[in-house]
């Protein structure tokens, strides 16, 4: 494909990139409390004022990459935005887990910063890492670092060692998992934290990001035809739904996260892995021949998913599939990696953004219609859009300065 | 409407049952270690061997139930059935709750009986109870029927004293909030519990009773022009999602509950409210007027709810709407109501059951397609379905019978 392909990308992606930036920056600041609002209507309006700890970590990690990477977004308000987020989550995520005299975050806060739930997991945390350690980059702020760090070191604990801390109750049927989640969002914390960084913080991690990289790959099931969402701990097929469940949108972002740190390492077996398995398989099950986009789950067996939403098509597992087609072709040059980031923009471009009040719808039928018409909510805040946008221009940014 | 519709009625709805009983002893059943499967297939077969406990109690008062009141399922296989079920919750479904030497029910069991989840709420212990009391009737075992009073004191004091046993840490920002859910539980217990016997058994539920009702009466809110499904503990709208949600299908359940009270109570004024509020109410704002149905949930001020599954169309709604509107018709004889009846039901009988594998499928597009193929899952069981065909015979056979 030319490079007037590519441009004509680039130059869409840009557009719909500013885009999605203004809209947050203007529907979704508390002036009030900082943080932001996430529960945004069609047009903007704030619907709910909760405020969902997951979203205010990304929209600080997004905001602060933003303004540290991209110059256009080297703006005041965008730097304020963001440390005045970092400061509410400083000031109100953490709180005392029961009994065990460890820290957890909220999963949700009132506008005023009252824990209103927490989550038996770890994700909140992991989100909050991210929000640190990125603000800490901007703002240079080294007791902001080692709080990242320091809450890296618990959340490593949880997973490796000792889950008590989590609040779960060990029952005897709860067998050990591997939920692809986990070391996905680790080894993106890894990748976050050793960022152009010194050999020394990078060493420290090596050891995790192999234990990471081990346990995505045991993700790889059924004679390497399959990537299961959830296997054993020692990497068997798990009985039942949990066990045949396939969320092709993660198997994608694992498939980018993995690539990214093959170019990192020169491993081209692992290149090879993750275009192969993390890409191409979940495209070829995940793609709905009919009606065209990404299934948000699917049963690796054929029976029905148990989720009510399974057919739904969700922004999200598109932003993850235009960044990993993408950057497979950035790697590799092979062609049909470009078509297949083309047919996954055709339909994104064509469905998911709102050409009226601006950013993204989020939840579309299975046939593509619009099912829920917020830009923001629980779930979707200011991440995986602008993540996608902003790592697809650069992409292109790196292949065009390359053919000039 | 003439007695020849209702008997039209009666005749479809006693063939639905006698099918929907038949696919669940021949496809259910565990032989080797009691209890129920309930992820059943379309054709129902078992593709998950979980034993979900809201499930299993609600299929032992089902089977029980059938057994002793009607004649034609005063069968062995069912009363087997049933007892093998209460055998198994009563032998796997209690377990001792972290740190308040108190017991819990677990909401999902391996197949053998190991818990896997436990939820921090009180369901799972409402349908162990429902259970056992039902069986204990049929049965005549007193220590069944004991255990089912003593776990009903504990969720009585976890409700309205001291919630902390359910294993929910207490947060700034997580308010008292009377969700339908509970007092409408609660009620249902009541009415299971007292059926039938004495007036001291009454006497003992008659306090819970009211509160249960006045708990209920505090979701009538906007002025009595809409059913909201959260409200404070003191009955005032909450801000935001939860306040402005709404769930038809609870709300025409709590329906038939408040009349079937006010019947008992001959409580006139009840009955009214009953039916304006909880049964005409959700269906004005419930039904959809494009393609029929009731939504799942919606929002009071027509915000899009956050729930992805909001405008989907369930069972089980439409199972509490048959119920309400031919329970309100045989207790009023107003037409409307039966027009009502019969409007859910031409809807209900012509997308849910499935011709030719019987039983019901449970999840409809907001279009009226099957998009969930399953007969049973996480959350459908023996239950909805035979129920309210239960309930519907039964009102029918009043009806006709007063007729001739």
């Amino acid at each position: 494909m030319s490079a007037v392909k590519l441009e004509e990308f680039r130059e869409r992606i840009r557009k719909e990139l500013d885009t999605t930036v203004d809209f947050w920056l203007k529907h979704s600041h508390d002036p009030l409390h900082g943080g932001f609002f996430t529960c945004l209507g069609k047009d903007g309006k704030v619907y709910d004022e909760l405020k969902y700890v997951w979203l205010q970590g990304r929209q600080v990690w997004m905001y602060s990459r933003l303004y540290r990477t991209m110059d256009r977004f080297r703006r005041p308000e965008i730097l304020e935005a963001a440390k005045a987020g970092g400061a509410f989550l400083r000031r109100f995520a953490r709180v005392p887990s029961s009994g065990s005299g460890q820290w957890k975050c909220a999963f949700c806060l009132t506008r005023d910063g009252k824990a209103v739930k927490i989550q038996r997991t770890i994700f909140s945390e992991c989100f909050y890492i991210l929000a640190m350690d990125e603000l800490s980059r901007v703002t240079g702020d080294k007791d902001m670092q080692l709080e990242a760090e320091q809450m890296m070191e618990q959340l490593i604990s949880w997973v490796r060692v000792d889950p008590s801390g989590l609040g779960r109750p060990q029952l005897p049927g709860d067998v050990p998992t591997n939920s692809m989640a986990v070391p996905m969002m680790l080894l993106c914390l890894v990748q976050q934290l050793t960022e152009g960084r010194g050999a020394e913080v990078v060493q420290k991690y090596t050891e995790l990001a192999s234990w990471c990289v081990q346990q995505i790959l045991q993700h790889i099931q059924r004679g390497g035809t399959a990537i299961l969402e959830n296997v054993s701990g020692n990497g068997a097929e798990l009985p039942g739904c949990q066990g045949r469940l396939q969320n092709p949108g993660h198997a994608l972002e694992a498939g980018w996260f993995l690539l990214q740190l093959s170019a990192q390492q020169k491993d081209e077996a692992l290149q090879k892995t993750a275009i192969d398995k993390f890409m191409e398989l979940p495209y070829q099950y995940g793609w709905d021949k009919e009606h065209g986009g990404l299934f948000y789950f699917l049963d690796v067996d054929g029976h029905c998913p148990t989720q009510l939403e399974w057919n739904m098509k969700l922004w999200w597992p598109h932003c993850e599939a235009l960044i990993a087609f993408l950057m497979a072709y950035s790697h590799t040059k092979k062609p049909e990696l470009l078509h297949r980031f083309s047919e996954v923009f055709e339909y994104t471009f064509k469905h998911f953004p709102d050409a009226q009040e601006g950013e993204w719808f989020g939840y579309l039928t299975q046939e593509g219609k619009v099912a829920l018409d917020f830009k923001g909510g629980p779930f979707k805040g200011f991440f995986h859009v602008p993540r996608c946008l902003y790592m697809c221009e650069r992409i292109l940014d790196d292949m065009l300065a390359k053919k000039d």
